[in-house]
């Protein structure tokens, strides 16, 4: 009788979560929309429909009985496939963060972030970050609470209980050991990569206008390449590019600049490979946790797999040559591979993230890392941020942000609510790199196909590999399986060095 | 004490009435994505969205609180002003509704019409009643349990259960009044019309193409004569037009056709007649019943206001004609207020119903609401609704169908499980005609705002007298409140009368 009852118990679960993984849909969809086609005057009920949905969701979650079924699920877990255990882990893990923090604390901290996200929007273009430090302090204690919380209930550091929310199983012991290995990389190997670049010519620069029409034609060409199926997803436009939808309906936007198609490309690619991770997820497991994107560092490492590691290689560049002359007609000469590899990995110190090339944008992440760590675990004030924010540029890259509308104040996360995600993108970006490391060694065409445009073997090691995994295990197992050895910083150095100093 | 907690009891279910609205609000986004944008592949994955946000509105209305909080709240309703009462009285609706039928049925019904819309869909085209008829049968079968179901909780006739799922406290004796008023005057009303046409030169037509983009920014710039505000919606374009989305944020789509822009242009100012009712809701009662549209015969009569009434009268035709002349070059005779009215006004009995003009509309409308109550009540097989059909039309436009495809398989609502929608659309057409009636004598200017392309008088009536009562009262109460009178069939009688046989 009670293996029947427990099995039961699971499959309860599972119902309750499908209910769980469908709200997450729509609440995907209802996203895109806001991004991609809602009128101004949609804004506040678009607030409320969104709330709604979350408060259901976390009603689902910290039902009493969602917690009742997990003992009986867990009691009888011998009953359950791999899988399903693996999805009882998940569901765990959720009902864990929604359990720990009370109502009350959520709200307020929702409410706090959008009240502060909105001082920001004013404050960034001022550079005034003193407008926005009282809403930026009510953020931080509301989200050193939550923390606290989480870390009782996860039996962890503060900062750890925030990184879990967007790495699940990710600690600071790890981030601190990699980082501090790449901090202490960079400043000999900058100014090697800044010394080679200044003996090599200036690239010529394509002249635009380039007609949006044809960027966008360009666009779905590009994504078709990488195995983008427009049977199961669209390419619209928004102001900040995302790759949003469910699985089996992706919804990719971008964004276009008439006088530069050089930025937008790439930012198609890059979100494509975030589209190509959702789409290949395992499909039994749709609308389940284990079904689920494993973390954002595994999912920074899918679009920086096809931005980064193949769509910036000569093997790539050489095929994007010959179809950017035939879309944008002018001198041929800045279509050539070598030209091209100039415009597309050119190195320089900047004050923006999000501008940032390869070799340098780790130090900014490892500056964001110190700094929301120090302020979560209390080692540093507010009031010290702008002046913090500043040494550290300098003592990274060399350079000192004027104001701090180009320091401080440049990112939506921490005014947003969303601290300790800074580190996964440079987490995603040395993932990477072992991956596709691996990728060439166990399927030896990878690099040669990318020549002729076709993705096909790289896009198949990485379902079977990465993708069809779901959430099935932490990353870190997930690495090691598909590579045979854990994070290891190595590979991302070696792969900058034979990229920036040529071998 | 008890006044407290009753109070308590209304709120409650108005918090928990708040997030069905919501979850309407969330199906109606969802279901114009469906239409507007999504890829082939996500419609398995949106029909399971959507089937879960059904089930959760579902439960929400059939839980055993709900009934619980209903007696409660009228047992104090004393305490309640007039709109919370009306709001309690539409409650009590929709959970009379939902809990008469057992969710077994309901659920077998849902999928008895999805089965039969898919055969249908193959069925039309081949002209092929037979190829329906098993699945037909089980659709009506099930519509018939149900409509017993709904009638011993309405305490009504099978027929007046299903009717006023659509149209709120309708009644077929009310219904047979009218219709057979209006079927005892159209057969010596139409050979009048086409008797004065035949005397009157053939229209001249415009000469195509008319290129898509200039017809997409002339039906916006009528959309904005009509008032309809950008910054609450938005216009695409769809395989079947409809109005969709929210009161806020209204999601309107039309189809165009390169080289006929007549219908789509009055199918955009059709679907701005719906958007302008929803915009004009009662902003207070947002995701509250009493703040919903009242039904689909008000909703049509907003709609054939604007097409009909108004778009379609020699004032407006006297404004659309110069605006057409600059948006398509040609001939400018074809613009002229007659002509254009020769083009709008044309009468001609014909097989379907969608093609249909403003004349012979309410004969295939009577066709279609005595079979369906014939079926419903058990007063006919459905071996028999093809002859049946066709005799109706002999009977009633001296027409017959020679084949099923124009004929009795040419409509998807049965098929689809829509029985009882069919009366709302004359009942809407009549509603229109007395409400422009009355808004005429009352605001002397509207016609003559028309022929400027001035809707603001029109609107301004619609939305004090109509559209900002949500469903504070029924149909009839409306009307009456509105002009002064109970529906009245010889309003829409003499409208015809002046429009087409000239006073």
């Amino acid at each position: 009788m009670r293996k029947g009852y427990s099995v039961s118990a699971y499959q309860q679960l599972q119902q309750r979560f499908k209910r769980h993984g469908c709200l997450d849909d729509v609440l995907a969809v209802l996203n895109w929309d806001t991004a991609a086609n809602m009128p101004a005057g949609g804004a506040e009920v678009r607030s409320e429909q969104s709330a709604e949905l979350e408060v259901m969701q976390h009603e689902l979650l910290t039902a009493q009985e969602t917690g009742e079924l997990l003992i009986q699920a867990k009691e009888e877990c011998g009953q359950l496939d791999a899988w399903q255990a693996a999805n009882l882990y998940e569901m765990e893990r959720l009902w864990r963060h929604a359990t720990a923090v009370p109502a009350d604390l959520v709200d307020a901290l929702s409410r706090a972030a959008q009240r502060c996200e909105m001082i920001w929007r004013d404050a960034r273009p001022a550079s005034d970050f003193a407008q926005t430090q009282p809403a930026l302090q009510e953020v931080l204690d509301l989200t050193r609470k939550s923390a606290q919380a989480k870390a009782e209930a996860l039996d962890c550091s503060l900062y750890d209980a925030l990184l879990d929310q967007y790495e699940p199983g990710g600690s600071s012991a790890e981030v601190d050991a990699i980082f501090q290995d790449l901090a202490g990389f960079l400043p000999d190997f900058l100014p090697q990569v800044l010394e080679r670049q200044a003996r090599q010519p200036e690239p010529a620069l394509p002249a635009g206008p380039f007609p949006l029409d044809r960027q966008e034609a360009l666009g779905r060409r590009l994504m078709q390449q990488v195995g983008f199926d427009f049977g199961h997803g669209r390419l619209d436009s928004s102001l900040h590019p995302f790759c949003g939808g469910v699985p089996d309906d992706i919804r990719l936007t971008t964004r276009y600049d008439e006088n530069d198609f050089v930025s937008s490309l790439m930012g198609i690619l890059h979100e494509t490979g975030h589209a190509m991770y959702e789409r290949g997820l395992p499909a039994d497991w749709r609308h389940q946790p284990v079904g689920m994107a494993r973390g954002m560092a595994l999912h920074e490492s899918q679009s920086l797999m096809i931005e980064m590691q193949a769509c910036r290689s000569d093997a790539f560049l050489s095929f994007l040559g010959p179809l950017l002359a035939e879309t944008f007609p002018g001198p041929s000469e800045v279509w050539q591979t070598g030209n091209l590899a100039r415009i597309y990995r050119k190195v320089e110190p900047g004050f923006i993230r999000v501008d940032a090339d390869e070799v340098t944008y780790p130090a900014h992440v490892i500056l964001r890392y110190r700094l929301e760590k120090a302020l979560i675990e209390g080692d540093m004030q507010l009031a010290d941020l702008p002046a913090a924010w500043n040494d550290g540029m300098k003592e990274l890259l060399g350079i000192t942000p004027p104001e701090d509308r180009l320091g401080c104040l440049q990112d939506i996360h921490w005014y947003a609510g969303a601290w300790g995600y800074f580190p996964t993108y440079t987490l995603g970006a040395m993932i990477a790199a072992q991956l596709f490391d691996t990728a060439r060694k166990q399927v030896p065409d990878v690099e040669q196909r990318l020549g002729q445009g076709d993705f096909a073997p790289l896009m198949g090691w990485l379902r079977q590999n990465v993708h069809a995994w779901g959430s099935f295990m932490e990353t870190g197992a997930l690495l090691e399986k598909a590579t045979g050895r854990s994070l290891d910083p190595e590979t991302f150095k070696t792969h900058l060095r034979q990229r920036y100093l040529g071998g």
